[in-house]
């Protein structure tokens, strides 16, 4: 059985200027909301969830771009409504967000 | 199939003096590493191996840690040497390495 059930990196990579990173559309700060969410629903834990930071995932040209392990399920996410979708359909029930998936 | 066949994340995480964290045995030198060591051996690259540097992995009394998804393998390292035998056994001939496995 997995560390984690779910185990979630967003890209927190910053470029230098001139160049488009996912940080520049806020990944740092949805993931921290991400991190938040997760433990008011108290799902955060061993067994359970983990919200993590991570570096470049190399997937810039569909960016801002997170990952849930162990599926492997990629999502590009825009706003806090989609991440909040993405704890409460997929961490929370374990059913995919399908319009966000890349 | 996974966008990457192995996507290792390092916990480059370093905490405040006086705490131990695994970026004091350093976590991110051995990230560096590792990504060179991939990239000469021309693992690198969608469906093949990517190493990323993450931020806690919350297993810090196991750490230095990293862990190879999408398995969800987990492995302690000491050196260079473990991080060759991740490398050449795990990630490029899928052989989890037992002596390191947590």
């Amino acid at each position: 059985m997995s560390y984690f059930k779910y185990h979630v990196f967003f890209c927190t990579n910053q470029r230098g200027p001139g160049e488009t990173s996912c940080n520049d559309c806020g990944a740092a700060n949805m993931q921290a909301y991400a991190k938040d969410r997760v433990k008011a629903l108290k799902l955060n834990g061993q067994g359970k969830v983990r919200i993590n930071k991570a570096g470049c995932l190399d997937r810039c040209d569909d960016g801002p771009v997170l990952v849930v392990y162990p599926e492997g399920t990629w999502y590009r996410y825009v706003d806090e409504e989609d991440i909040n979708e993405i704890v409460e359909s997929h961490l929370a029930n374990g059913k995919v967000v399908e319009r966000l998936k890349i």
